[in-house]
């Protein structure tokens, strides 16, 4: 039964944030070409910490891409998650088997979650109903996408053959060493660092104030049960996340709060 | 005890995603300056369903902003989580008691909350540390944002005598409805409903194609214990949430995928 699943022709949808003339989907299309038909909807330029962004006061343009001798594609102006809403929603003919969206560029750990536009693609597609994980190398130097993209591919079939709960995805985050040094894949939990944001004022010609955004996300956990600590120590980190954001804990501590007759 | 916290003069920070200039941010500002000494820092322009999205590749201004007879703030050319970094780290001198993000034009509740630019400057401010409330008007129609704006006074008084904790803010819905027609106020969860995504197709006059997104939010809960059930039968919803997306139930299944030998 499992082989016969897994012989199956695939219907897949890849989208990014990076944009789709990035390195990093063009490596992902390629490996996925090996167990499936693959449909690139990916934004037409760079789009990284749009978060969960969507277009409703303009309209959306969708152009034909071709990628020399790799893919043909549609290339949306809009953002990540606009681009999975306009592919199943009305460029695709049947709900995908699965979405990938990556590689990306630069790690999705800890807090960075929730500002990425490659979370946000496949959070998107697991809001439709179609099961997606969010795939990113973690480096923002010179990057080799070429192992991210086999880990894709490995687990894509994984997921087609066990399924996701409706409501969760998985956000992969991989190191950015040769496979040979890749120490093993963990299961972790999305970790607790946070960006230690500063702005760095300047003046312009005109002597007038801008601000530019800086900072480093400051290390915080340091078990390997967590995302950051799992790909610093050379361990592919694979974290179930889901969008019921509701903190149950709360719930119950605020009975105490006499909320209920602030009205 | 009580008595002298609540006399103690609050540094407050305002900031929302309808713009500084909207009619909603004018009454929050109003209610807040009887408790305590109101900073605005608000987007420039109209920021809906912008998500948490982040400003990195462009340098942001600010610019202050008068508002006749109201309040002076700061307008800044960003999203609102730009807003709420900017004058954290770089605008207020100290850190602020509290923050208050609204009154928000249009409901935020289910799955809107992740799409939500009101709600992702209440993370923001959460994410640095300072206690945090997100305030939404249910009503995409003609607005009286005055009963939302008390509201969101008391509330946050109460918040400042309890505090939240570390991660933790409140999300909260108010039904357009005079305060004697309001039922009452209750601590719900994230409700399940969902948009029912479609993309209106056109043609330009240079008969080019162009997407339009539309689509409602389809009604999935019907009890009170969820966001949108509560607003619709004319109570106040509370929920808190947080930003730990990991989905620890599903931690615990994958252990029988045997994704650790996917290497």
């Amino acid at each position: 039964m499992k082989r016969t699943s897994r012989s199956k022709r695939l219907n897949i949808l890849v989208s990014n944030d990076d944009g789709i003339d990035a390195p990093g989907i063009e490596a992902l299309v390629k490996e996925l070409q090996r167990i499936g038909k693959v449909t690139v909807v990916a934004p037409s330029k760079q789009q990284s910490a749009v978060g969960h962004a969507i277009t409703m006061n303009y309209p959306l343009r969708v152009n034909p891409y071709y990628k020399n001798g790799t893919f043909f594609g549609y290339a949306v102006d809009g953002t990540p998650a606009d681009c999975v809403k306009i592919a199943v929603k009305a460029l695709l003919r049947k709900k995908p088997d699965i979405l990938v969206s990556g590689v990306n560029h630069g790690s999705n750990t800890a807090i960075s979650i929730i500002y990425s536009g490659t979370v946000s693609a496949a959070t998107e597609g697991t809001i439709l109903g179609v099961p997606s994980i969010a795939v990113s190398l973690t480096t923002y130097g010179p990057a080799d996408f070429r192992y991210a993209a086999k880990f894709a591919r490995k687990l894509a079939l994984l997921v087609v053959e066990n399924g996701l709960p409706e409501g969760t995805l998985l956000n992969v985050n991989v190191p950015p060493f040769p496979e040979k040094q890749i120490k093993g894949v963990l299961i972790t939990r999305q970790g607790r660092a946070i960006w230690n944001d500063e702005f760095d004022a300047r003046r312009d010609p005109a002597n007038k104030e801008y601000y530019w955004l800086t900072g480093e996300l400051e290390e915080v956990d340091t078990e390997i049960a967590f995302d950051q600590p799992a790909v610093r120590n050379k361990y592919v980190s694979v974290t179930p996340i889901h969008y019921d954001l509701t903190d149950y804990n709360m719930v119950q501590t605020m009975e105490s709060w006499g909320i209920h007759k602030l009205k």
